[in-house]
């Protein structure tokens, strides 16, 4: 079996919804299949995810996850660690006592690696408080990696995305205000209706150079909640696989050598293997997609049809197991970004 | 792919712990690795389980149970769900909310299969508090299956279980009084410092007559929190793959035809395939806790001390995938019971 068998533990920090696919319902699941011992902290507990337009449930409080982390502590927990990847968490002081926890492990084990996904909104509209946005500026120089999307690239690093080097000065910018060693800028598109997404991202050198690529990503047709989610767990279970295969495991933020050139990095290896299993999963949800709704007529109401139309959309993750675990030969090829 | 593949969703209700194993942190994984989409509902979210005598977290309230419910009912998800698994619920209030919604989910969908983990206690010892029993004893008979241990037993049946006699009496009881279509008993000794714990089940028939089966399972030595859980997921995915083999999926609780003898029935098939998966589970759990209480020195202070031994005897599920998806050809075969 792959190195992905060799023990290796992560704490999720991120959102829980009862049914259907986000935040760490995605993450604990694709994590453990893929070989990494998970833990969970919920950072709230709804029935279903925000793309239905309504939910009920509740946000676990600031308290209560400082409270969490302090069980963990007094058990003994923490240095058992190798992995922190942090998603959705929607209030500033929430963030913040995420923020407190990330630091303290990071303390605890120094060779623990912090993959932060700046959760924020997506097409220009937010989806956390405003308020949050300071106080991730305030943690990504903790981090290792972070996935930004287009517009929280834009927020975090203060750059336009609307070309190929806008994209690429946007990378050099986050590298350069927050010293984070990874970053993948991930489904980046510059029209409107475009057909393709573009995947950009750099592995930092010793000296603070950027080593970017970039990799042409095919849109599918629909709207699938979750999939940024599902992006970070296999980035941070395939970059550890070739981080350890390149025997870096033990280096801090798993940093290649500053010969390492930008398309042999760890990094983008393991970004066209994930890329690999995401167009096969959303492939699958599509097809299972088009199935539902062409069998039973539309619904006039609405809502109805919103609700409908989102459920048909739901990840097919538990039938995408083999996808997943073995993708086969990736068709997804990185170039170099100048 | 075996039958496991075909469409199959669980609704989950127990609990959830950041790290470690118990309640719907295994689970989750265990149902999903099998093939099962899984929702969860967290009745508790807790650091770490019970077994470590200290812990930090919340309870879910009766109240935000309920709404969790409505928030799956406003977003069309009840019909969707073809199995409810629940288990540990701390509370009475929060059982009785726990068992309105799975009454519920039955009447929305007749055919909804119902496994229903009575978790109360184990050997003599209450851990929930009292109330919660007489709302066991009148949710029962809405339920399918039912997979009490020797304690649960008594407490339900009102026979104390100590030889082979009375535990097959006790099934007997468990069907009369509950008219329950299905019964496990797990882990049953008759003497202190036995080698082997029996296991024991049966399925009624039409005119509520037994069937039932009996199998001897070795005991390994040492103390692993969530072995009930990890056995009612795999029981209830087992006994879903062995009643379509035998077509029963559409019949009301999956019952099999009243000729069907004790040693056929799908749910005897099941819990052999089971306690092979359990068995292995167990088998490589002791030999790394084995292995990490042999490396390091054993602290003088008490508490840390249980700590250490505790972590050290989580069950190694992710590390079990191949023995939870096909342990291979069973050693465990089953004998009528009388």
């Amino acid at each position: 079996m792959s190195s992905l068998d060799e023990s290796g533990k992560v704490l999720a920090i991120a959102s829980h919804v009862v049914s259907g696919y986000v935040g760490n319902s995605i993450t604990t699941f694709v994590l453990q299949l893929l070989g990494l011992e998970t833990g969970t902290l919920n950072t709230v507990q709804f029935s279903n995810h925000a793309g239905y337009r309504q939910l009920k449930g509740f946000r676990t409080s600031a308290q209560q996850i400082t409270d969490l982390f302090e069980g963990l502590k007094m058990t003994g927990q923490l240095e058992a660690f190798d992995m922190l990847l942090t998603g959705y968490v929607p209030g500033e002081k929430e963030l913040e006592a995420v923020g407190t926890i990330a630091k303290e492990v990071k303390q605890t084990k120094r060779s623990c690696f912090w993959l932060l996904d700046p959760v924020m909104g997506d097409q220009g509209r937010l989806y956390v408080s405003e308020g949050v946005i300071p106080v991730y500026k305030s943690l990504i120089s903790y981090a290792d990696l972070i996935v930004p999307n287009q517009f929280e690239t834009e927020l975090l690093s203060g750059v336009k995305v609307n070309s190929l080097e806008s994209l690429s000065r946007a990378i050099d910018e986050l590298h350069l205000i927050y010293k984070i060693p990874h970053v993948v800028i991930t489904s980046v598109t510059f029209t409107n209706g475009a057909q393709k997404m573009k995947c950009a991202g750099s592995s930092m050198t010793s000296s603070g150079a950027s080593r970017k690529f970039v990799i042409d990503v095919p849109i599918i047709d629909g709207f699938y909640s979750g999939t940024g989610d599902l992006f970070a767990a296999l980035t941070l279970a395939r970059l550890r696989e070739f981080s350890s295969e390149a025997g870096l495991l033990e280096t801090k933020s798993w940093t290649p050598p500053d010969e390492t050139q930008a398309l042999d990095l760890p990094l983008a290896r393991a970004i066209e293997v994930v890329l690999e299993s995401m167009h096969l999963v959303l492939e699958k949800t599509k097809a299972a997609r088009d199935r539902i709704l062409a069998a039973g007529d539309e619904p006039e109401d609405p809502v109805a049809r919103r609700i409908r139309n989102t459920r048909a959309s739901e990840l097919r993750l538990v039938q995408s197991r083999k996808e997943l675990l073995a993708p086969g030969l990736t068709s997804f090829k990185a170039i170099p970004l100048e």
